[in-house]
Order: C-alpha cells, then sequence, then structure tokens
C-alpha cells in the first residue's frame, strides 16, 4: 500500500508499505476513505516531537471503512465506516475511566506518533471499540475528518476547559485552524462577544465570516489596548490561547478579567512567564489538556443534526498520490490560504 | 484611641488617634475586642504594598462589639457581637452579585490597607450588612479571629479552588499559617492523604499534629522525589502553594498529575517560570484567587459544631499595649515557633 511515511527531520516521502496486520486482539484493520494533515504533522517533520521515530507512517486523522477486526472486537465488523479519533483509549485504566483518554496508559495520541498512522491506503488501529466511533448511514465523511482531531481539541481544550457560557466574552488568540475549530464551537454557547486576535487579515476575515463578533491584527503590538477598549476595561471572562508561544499566552494573561480562565490549546516548545505577581489575586484559572476526544459522539450528533458545519474549515482537496502537495500547500498556509486539506485515498 | 500606625518601610508605632466616625450610611463602627496579625502585615511594613501608604492604622482580621451604625444598616445594632471580614463587600457591584467579593468596586481589601484596620480600640466597616457576620450566643471569639481571613484564606484559595476531594491526593506547598489553615480545612473533604512540604522540621511536626499523613523537609532539594516516591511516582492531585515564591510554585509544577490542579494561594512579588513546555498536553488546572470570604458563614457553623478548631493556629496572646512585641514574636516565627498570635483589646 501507498503511505506517507516520516524519514527523519525535514524528510517524507510517499513509499510502498506492506498492508499492517492485526496484532492485538482488540486491534481493527481500517481501510482509510479519507485523511487529512495537521498541525502536529509539521512539528513531527521539524523534529520536534521525539517520540515519533524516522520510518514513522504519519497521520492521525481520518474516517475509512473497517477491514478486520481482532477476536475481542465486539462493536465492529469489516465493511463499517467508521471515524478515526485521533486518541486511542484501552477504555481500562485509571485515566480511562475519569474520561482523560488522552492519558490512557497504554494509549493517547500514539497514531501516527509511536504507532504508524492514517496517512495510508490501511491502518491499524488499537483499542477499536472504544477508539472508533460508527458513522450513521448518509452523514459527510468529509466533515466527519474534522471531528478525528481539530474540532474535539478546538471544543475541549478551548471551549470547554474555558467555560465560554451565554453573556460571556471571549477572545480567541490565533486564528488559524484550531482557533477557528474553538470559535465554530464556541457558539454552542451563544457567548455574548467572541473577539478574534491574529496577525493575518486574512485569516480574521475569514473568523469574521465564521462568526466573531470582533477582530483584532496584533501585528502593531497593541492588541492589549485594543480589547481593553472593546471590553470597557474589563478584559475577557475566557482568554484561549491557539497558537502555542509565550507571547500569545503572555497575551491572554493580559487581558483575562478578574475571575475568568485561560484556555491553553497550543503546543508550547519552551517556557513562559507566568505573572504571578499581577495574577495572584485576580481569581483567574489556567488550564491545559492534551484532546481526549470525550466530546466526539456529542460532535458527531451536532453535525448531524447541521447545528455545526465544520466543512468550513475545507480549502482544499489532495489524492493520496498527491499528498506532498499537500503538505506543500498546508505548510505555507500564509500564501495558499489553507486552512485544512482533505486527503482522498 | 490606641492604634497601631504604619509609618513607612519598616516603621511602625502604636499610636493615640481619635475615634473613627460613620462617614456612608453603610458604615458601621466595632469596638475591637480581638484581633491579630497576618503575614500582609509584615508585607505592608516591608514596603511592599504600595496601595497602603504610611499613616494608616493596619490590621485586617477581628471581632468586636458594634458601637454605632449608619441609617442605612439594618442587619446590625449597637451592641451586637460580630466578626469582621477581611474584605469589604457592597453586595451590590457585579462581582459581589457573583460572590467575588475580592473584587468588589468600591471595597474588596480595603481594612488596614487603603482605610484604617482593626489593630486598634474602634475601627470603621463600611458595608456592614454585608461585611459583618453576627456572632452566635456562647461561641469561642477567639477562635473566630482565625475566620476573618486565614481560614477562609486557606479553604477557599486551596481546598476550593484546589478540588480536594474524598480518596484524592494533596500536598501543600508551606507549612505557615496559611498552609496549615488549608490543611485544617482540607480535611472537610476527607483526601486520601496529604502530604505537606517545608523546611522547617518543627512545622512539620505540628502539620503532622493537624493530620497531615506525611511529610517532607525540602531543605536538600529532593522533595519532587521523595513526593514522587510516596506517590508511586504518580504525582498529587492538588497541589497548593501556600508560600508565594518561584522555586515553591515551581515545584507544584513538578509534583501535579495528570488531570490535577495547582491551587495558588502565596501573595507573589516576582513573576514565575510556567513550565508549557511540560505542561501543555498534562490536562492541569491552576488556579489564583484572592479570598472572597464567601465561606465564611459555613465556616462559622462547623467552628459551632467543633467539626474544626482554628484555635490550634494560636500560639500567644498579647494585650494591645504590647502589640509590638507581638510583632517581633509572630516576624520571628523561626526561632518563637509562633503561627498566629492573638491581640485582645
Amino acid at each position: 500500500m501507498k503511505a506517507l511515511v516520516y524519514l527523519g527531520p525535514g524528510k517524507k516521502a510517499l513509499e510502498e508499505r506492506t498492508r499492517p496486520e492485526i496484532l492485538a486482539p482488540t486491534d481493527a484493520i481500517v481501510q482509510i476513505t479519507k485523511t487529512t494533515i495537521c498541525g502536529t504533522d509539521l512539528h513531527i517533520l521539524k523534529g520536534d516531537v521525539p517520540s515519533c521515530q524516522p520510518g514513522r507512517i504519519l497521520g492521525h486523522e481520518g474516517v475509512g471503512i473497517v477491514d478486520k477486526v481482532g477476536v475481542a472486537v465486539t462493536a465492529f465488523k469489516p465493511g463499517d465506516r467508521v471515524l478515526i479519533s485521533c486518541i486511542s483509549s484501552c477504555g481500562k485504566c485509571e485515566y480511562c475511566r475519569k474520561l482523560m483518554y488522552s492519558h490512557c496508559t497504554t494509549g493517547g495520541w500514539i497514531l501516527g506518533n509511536t504507532i504508524d498512522g492514517t496517512q495510508a491506503e490501511y491502518v491499524r488501529t488499537p483499542y477499536a471499540d472504544t477508539s472508533l466511533y460508527p458513522i450513521p448511514y448518509g452523514m459527510d465523511e468529509e466533515a466527519l475528518v474534522m471531528l478525528s482531531d481539530i474540532l474535539p481539541t478546538g471544543f475541549e481544550c478551548g471551549v470547554l476547559n474555558g467555560k465560554v457560557q451565554p453573556g460571556c466574552t471571549v477572545a480567541i488568540v490565533g486564528a488559524g485552524p484550531i482557533g477557528l475549530a474553538a470559535l465554530l464551537t464556541a457558539q454552542f454557547y451563544s457567548p455574548a462577544e467572541i473577539i478574534m486576535i491574529d496577525l493575518d487579515d486574512k485569516r480574521l476575515e475569514i473568523a469574521t465570516r465564521f462568526g466573531a463578533t470582533s477582530v483584532i491584527n496584533s501585528t502593531d503590538g497593541k492588541a492589549v489596548e485594543a480589547l481593553m477598549e472593546l471590553s470597557n476595561g474589563r478584559g475577557v471572562d475566557t482568554a484561549i490561547e491557539a497558537v502555542g508561544i509565550p507571547a500569545s499566552f503572555e497575551l491572554c494573561e493580559k487581558i483575562v478579567a478578574p475571575g475568568g480562565t485561560i484556555a491553553n490549546i497550543g503546543v508550547h516548545g519552551a517556557k513562559v512567564d507566568l505573572h504571578l505577581e499581577n495574577l495572584w489575586d485576580r481569581n483567574i484559572t489556567i488550564t491545559t489538556r492534551l484532546v481526549d476526544t470525550v466530546s466526539t459522539p456529542m460532535l458527531m450528533r451536532s453535525l448531524q443534526t447541521k447545528k455545526i458545519d465544520p466543512t468550513q474549515l475545507i480549502t482544499h482537496h489532495f489524492k493520496l498520490a498527491n499528498i506532498l502537495d499537500a503538505y506543500e500547500t498546508f505548510a505555507h498556509a500564509a500564501s495558499t490560504g489553507a486552512l485544512k486539506v482533505v486527503i482522498e485515498v
């Protein structure tokens, strides 16, 4: 089969690989029909994710058709159409039983990281019963690809952790795909205002189209002042960090109102300055989270009933044979305008 | 009347002052019967609290007898015995209506800070109806002094924010009065373990007497290793920071388990390093808070029914005439063994 393989920092190739086989009784083999590329895949390609070693098939998102199942799999059978979660959960360990699937002691984010992933014709999915979701008849499978990772990530790490509520004011720092996923899912809770902050006017235009009530271009370094003017000097109830660098996190520290929450989504590679000398008495909460994908069933139901349209995030389509072009397009989003690219297998 | 007056960094005196008068219809004048000294008073004396200017009568804790009330005060009358909250709350502003009294737009922590405080024979208490609490007949007034600030602070900022629950593992960094108040009130929720961490063996002995299940002396710089051994490499569900320096906060970052909470109580004068490169995917929560004293009625009821004994925190007694000695004793706790000192007026 064809598969996109990480070959070490800066190197990847579309290679011929043997099809995966069932290794554990709880495994399934899924024939991929659609997959996508995540910002995390670009991090791996930069060499930033040491757990992912050269030779690994990348990808942790996708939909497909069950091809084979292990003897312990009872919820799926060959031929079933399934959504693959980016998080594999055994369903049995201490963390899975607390619904913290991301910290599953033998699972978590392993697909396209410590085991071969979904940017291929077939993938082995461990713990199939608790890591795959059946696709109801007639659902838009392209939209579902957005439910493997990006939508639950924006929702769980940003919106749920950020305690977005009716009437509240939300700021989202970073209007990339993850920030936009937070923007889309924040609207479940009808906040009074959603202020989007980014350096790129094109992304801010998209944010406005997606439902942001105000946008701030922070290129001039005056985002705090602009936001305080918008919020009558009060700051925001929820500040969602969707970039992953110190400057954007520290911006959140400056704009959160007393009693507010900073919900971090960004993948950080360096420490940040936490200004406790200003924040110790502000009654604030800071949260971090790796997506647990506990919201996947809810998001599927919302998609099915058209309460959310994640296809807005999809800007480009490629065939698996052209996945190297897809990577180029996705990696140069500033010029290509790419948000999410769908790979048809 | 006699009053302890802050005279600028490093300077204080017991001075003769005129008695306070009603200034607003919501004021009461309270004749103080017992007060105490807080670590925050020592901060003021170091010049660390710029909002508190020379000439200010210090003190934000105490019990007493209502002497006069303004025309708008309906809940109290002269002769009533009252507990004075360290937080003055108007009860009407946006923050008071969210039970965030500490951020009351015209109140908050003002006593002994921006208005004259309780280390005197009389004090003017603004917003009497919502900032004083009636003392039920026969209650131990000495114990009640611990309910003005230290007990609600340990409870709200440490225990409630830290989500202490039955079966969980708690670490408290800092076994000073505030850390010990958190230790006492954490036991309301029957955690499985409470591990106390401090540099001082004498304070750790007290912590053991107060209910800590384990203690760690962190002088050797190996507190993380010791704690991980105690928790089977797992870390703690709740890490309560009760010191207020970068090293103790960063220790909390290292010992919090996935899904856990760092509840900051400490008053910080400097930024800390937040290691998001380690914590971004750990599903943790960090909280800060200035005590709101919303738990005061619950704590009074618990005291009344002997569910808690805050008199354990009281190590010394002084008369107001000897308050300068009380400050000396409290400021040199390492040699005097002082936790809380009660000043009888």
